[in-house]
């Protein structure tokens, strides 16, 4: 069950009717994208590992203006059957303009193709663009309409995404449960010998077995122990170190289900539950814990809530093994605003949803982690998740 | 074997000789990226297949000015020690930036950082971008310096991609050979009832096991006949269709080795070779054979290339099957400049390197496909692969 059209009529409403306060006129936002997912549910393929570039792409988008139907440009090769196929039903489906490339229609030049689009959304002088549009748009737009005034809507995008609507809190949860129930599948395969890499691919797998169209951001496994070669644990590289006795394996894992994000965390103990790696695992339970119970919507600060759980894990004597943000703002993408780090002062406000993800690593012993998607109510964090935080021992 | 350090210290010579005359005073090349993995040896970590956001990542690049050292301002989490280890014995290893989060270090604010950057470059008032820069980074170049200049750098980088030198092709060879080999492994694994995806997720375990860091686009993997329900053939998705009698199996496959890409693509018949599928197939090697022969250095522009291509479909009675373009540039990235496609005028030049790959999809009855990354030569085309490129028959 996909966010309904009249969903994203009332979101292209909303942006439409605070681009004059921000000082815009009209709004490109730039495909494939999580904004246009957000704003008019066209959703993603997955990005493909290295830049794939197709004929009239520097202009895909859509046109929003305020009083006027959204005008989406599309390349014919790679987006118009799927953007067509999203858009079906919708009061936009007749809103779209094929590039033509010339290969089994005209050849069309994309900027005349976006001079004539802006002139139809009344030639505005003032045009937001999303945070990640690519630079070789913005030059067609301004070969398009010389002198047009660009300036960054991502501020506004970021604003309203943040707060997440019963549709996609219901996304979100069964994003979590896929995530989930892949994991609970994953660990009656583990046994010595198993490597991260085929953890991590048994993941994926499992991920398109339950219903995702895959993982929100690479698998993380990370083996580590007093006797295994220790992996930097920020990288994203999975390696092909195996499981072994006294070893901890830290799992960080999530799936996207209908457009939406999860990431989740738990760690399992191979063999034995070493005192001196307990006592990190407790650590960072209890930080996790300090912070869900303090995330009451009005009460607190994403920075505020990254020190309650710093705090908790510095007063342990572990704050040197604890090297990143507590977490992040999570929805169509796995890392949205806000972020829960120093430098962001928002105030949490029900209907956010954030990963809350201490780690610790210590060089030379282990690295431990837990992670849950937790959502800001008056009352304090509501997780999405229901898989046990206790210690996992196996083996 | 990556490339030399001395090589990319020669390529960031080049271009900073190249900025005056496109009349840029300072060139930033943002990260990750191809452009930046070109200049400097970075390569990148492949995409997360939702948005990743990292403190700091709006200004994670290099700025490149004449006569002097590029400066390097670097996110800490998520690309500080990446960056560092890329650099490690080059003479760039000391010009690093961390810019600090404020987790484990002081929080400092990116638009100062670049400020200072921008400063220790001379103030460059033109500064040039590269094609995929994000819109975030450009207003936080603007406000590090009101006034300054944005420009297009993306086709003076995209010109001096274009031709590989030894190096690059001795690592196409080496992703060429991967991919086969992956190929050559997965065939005699097929059988009735396995699905399209279980084949591409056994492609990609192989790629890693044989030494890439994994495909370069998402493996594509077709199974049309005229008894099977018939799937869009330009998407990127996978489905679960299994091989079933007198199916047809199209495959379309690439590993990256050490920073570049492999794109190649065979076809299988399963059961039977009808001789209605054997005539598309005939079709499409006629078609590649023949653009292959005329890959001449000097002697054929891009879109001259796809028309032979076509025409020898188009005389089989073929050509609305065939909707794609011919094929694309090809190194760093999947698909880069130039395309063959009717909109590229440029002249193929030894050294350049494409795809060559006619398909062709008859709603109905099957889709074909034959692919291989062609190098120009002053004699033709020398194909990267030695994968047959006969009917394959098996079942």
């Amino acid at each position: 069950m996909p966010i309904p059209h009249g969903v994203h009529q009332q979101r292209v409403d909303d942006v439409n009717a605070q681009l004059g306060a921000a000082g815009m006129d009209a709004l490109f936002v730039q495909g494939p994208s999580s904004d246009l997912q957000y704003l008019l549910g066209i959703t993603r393929e997955p990005h493909n590992p290295t830049d794939d570039n197709k004929y009239g792409d520097a202009i895909y988008g859509a046109l929003l203006a305020p009083g006027r139907a959204p005008a989406l440009l599309v390349p014919r090769m790679g987006a118009a059957a799927h953007v067509a196929s999203a858009l079906a039903g919708s009061p936009w489906q007749d809103c779209i303009t094929v590039i033509g490339d010339g290969v089994l229609s005209q050849l069309e030049d994309p900027v005349a193709v976006t001079r004539r689009a802006l002139a139809a959304a009344g030639n505005p002088r003032r045009l937001g663009v999303i945070a990640r549009q690519w630079a070789r748009g913005m030059f067609s737009l301004q070969a398009a309409a010389p002198g047009i005034e660009l300036s960054d809507a991502g501020p506004l995008l970021a604003k309203m995404r943040m707060i997440k609507d019963e549709h996609e809190i219901a996304l979100m949860r069964r994003a979590a449960a896929v995530t989930e129930r892949a994991f609970a599948a994953v660990l009656p395969q583990l046994d010595l010998g198993v490597t991260a890499q085929e953890i991590a691919q048994e993941i994926d797998r499992l991920f398109l077995r339950f219903g995702a169209t895959g993982p929100s951001f690479h698998t993380g496994i990370r083996i580590t122990g007093p006797s295994v070669v220790d992996l930097p644990f920020a990288g994203r590289k999975v390696g092909d170190t195996p499981i072994q006795p006294g070893c901890v394996i830290s799992f960080d894992l999530g799936a996207v289900v209908d457009g939406y994000a999860s990431d989740f965390g738990r760690t399992v103990f191979w063999g034995e539950a070493r005192p001196d790696i307990v006592r990190l695992h407790d650590a960072i339970m209890a930080s996790q814990a300090a912070a869900i119970l303090a995330m009451r919507s009005g009460q607190i600060t994403a920075a505020g809530l990254n020190g309650v759980a710093r705090r908790v894990i510095e007063e342990a004597g572990f704050g040197d093994g604890f090297t990143h943000r507590l977490g992040h703002g999570i929805g169509i993408d796995v890392h949205e605003e806000p972020f829960l780090f120093p430098g962001d002062d928002t105030t949490l406000e029900s209907g956010m949803c954030f990963t809350v993800e201490p780690s610790i690593r210590l060089p030379g012993l282990a690295g431990v982690r837990v992670e849950d998607v937790v959502m800001v109510t008056p009352k304090g964090g509501d997780s999405l998740h229901s898989f046990s935080r206790e210690l996992l021992v196996m083996g």
